[in-house]
């Protein structure tokens, strides 16, 4: 029976890497609709939502399915609670590009972004894509070394998006409220998508260490992080 | 061991309650620092912070306590599992209230609104009020009746939310772009507030009538909600 449970448990987790892996690829297409403004990749985004939406649900049945079985107590407690939670912050990872989907078929055909935010958004899209994989890597390995790497990108997303407020309040943008509007919401997608994968990757380190997950930091020494805004 | 288990479920449903009271005179408190430039409110709110930080630990702690002790399946473990997920959403209506305070802060002493916007986020933060008094007599009552009360400040919420980018894009719009840049966030944190009062009733929901979470509806018939922006 307990043999039967850890099975359980590690079928959890491939789903939840199966989800990450999903999300990362929805983001990834967002991404190009947006720079590309492409339609059919906006419209792939938004019409695959549904899977990651069942795939949170199948993680929830099985969690509980898991539960029921094996009454967990501690660590395997732990892993099941933080399945759930998990797969909460992969659904709203896919929830985010399916944002930034609708932004470029709502524009369409024009491009949401100006030429001038082109790289920033191209390098924020590259940063979705690593903190994708290893949190998905920490999902399927448990490996907990690579909290940093995650809240590196997650610091380099923060700054992409202040520059970014920088760049539509200077005199020089010509683009007008609506493109200012565009370009602000579309970065905080991006910012909210990495804030969950760090989320993510707390939850497998609070699960692997048993710290309260409250005092659970990827990074323990260096600068505070900037303020969401 | 079963009195005491129901004994700490309710203590739990207590705490949570709490944190919703405290969600809401954060965010009615930031509604007023908005309202007025007023930074000692706005300070405040940011202060308090910390209390729903340490309340949701408080839960985390106390639902894995309780399921250490009776090891709950079926509804009680729905409990469980839904305390702690009420919890994040409570705790992250708390930061959407000091973000709203901290833009007030941000542009002090300066209104971060203009006048012609007054209306629209004081009815926000009426809402924000309203949902919470009804979210935090769902988590006390169970009462799934309240549903429709908060699916319908909700959808007011989302309304109000598309309506303020019409204003802000209109060529009336006399502010600039970073008023309207902060309008737009600040209209987002309401938007997002209510989202997670609707998710908590919907938790709830599930808690009481065992629906798999996905298919909780909180309003059964009727318009389908605005998707998010």
């Amino acid at each position: 029976m307990r043999a039967a449970f850890h099975e359980q448990l590690d079928e959890i987790s491939d789903l939840l890497a199966e989800m990450a892996i999903a999300a990362g690829a929805a983001m990834n297409q967002a991404t190009q609709a947006l720079l590309n403004a492409d339609l059919t990749a906006a419209e792939s985004v938004i019409s695959s939502d549904d899977h990651i939406d069942e795939l949170t649900s199948e993680v929830e049945r099985r969690c509980y399915d898991a539960a029921a079985l094996q009454q967990p107590v501690a660590t395997d407690l732990r892993i099941v609670v933080g399945s759930l939670r998990i797969s909460s912050s992969l659904e709203r990872m896919g929830d985010l590009a399916v944002h930034v989907a609708k932004q470029a078929r709502l524009r369409y055909p024009n491009p949401s972004i100006p030429n001038e935010l082109r790289a920033s958004f191209a390098r924020m899209g590259a940063l979705a894509d690593a903190i994708t994989a290893k949190t998905a890597t920490v999902i399927t390995t448990k490996d907990v070394s690579l909290g940093p790497d995650i809240e590196r990108y997650d610091q380099e997303m923060d700054y992409l998006h202040r520059e970014l407020f920088a760049v539509v309040l200077s005199p020089t943008w010509s683009h007008g409220v609506e493109a200012a509007i565009d370009a602000t919401l579309l970065s905080r997608y991006y910012e909210r998508y990495a804030d969950h994968a760090v989320s993510i990757a707390r939850r497998v380190m609070h699960v692997v260490t048993g710290e309260p997950y409250a005092d659970t930091q990827l990074v323990v020494e260096g600068p505070e992080a900037a303020p969401a805004t």
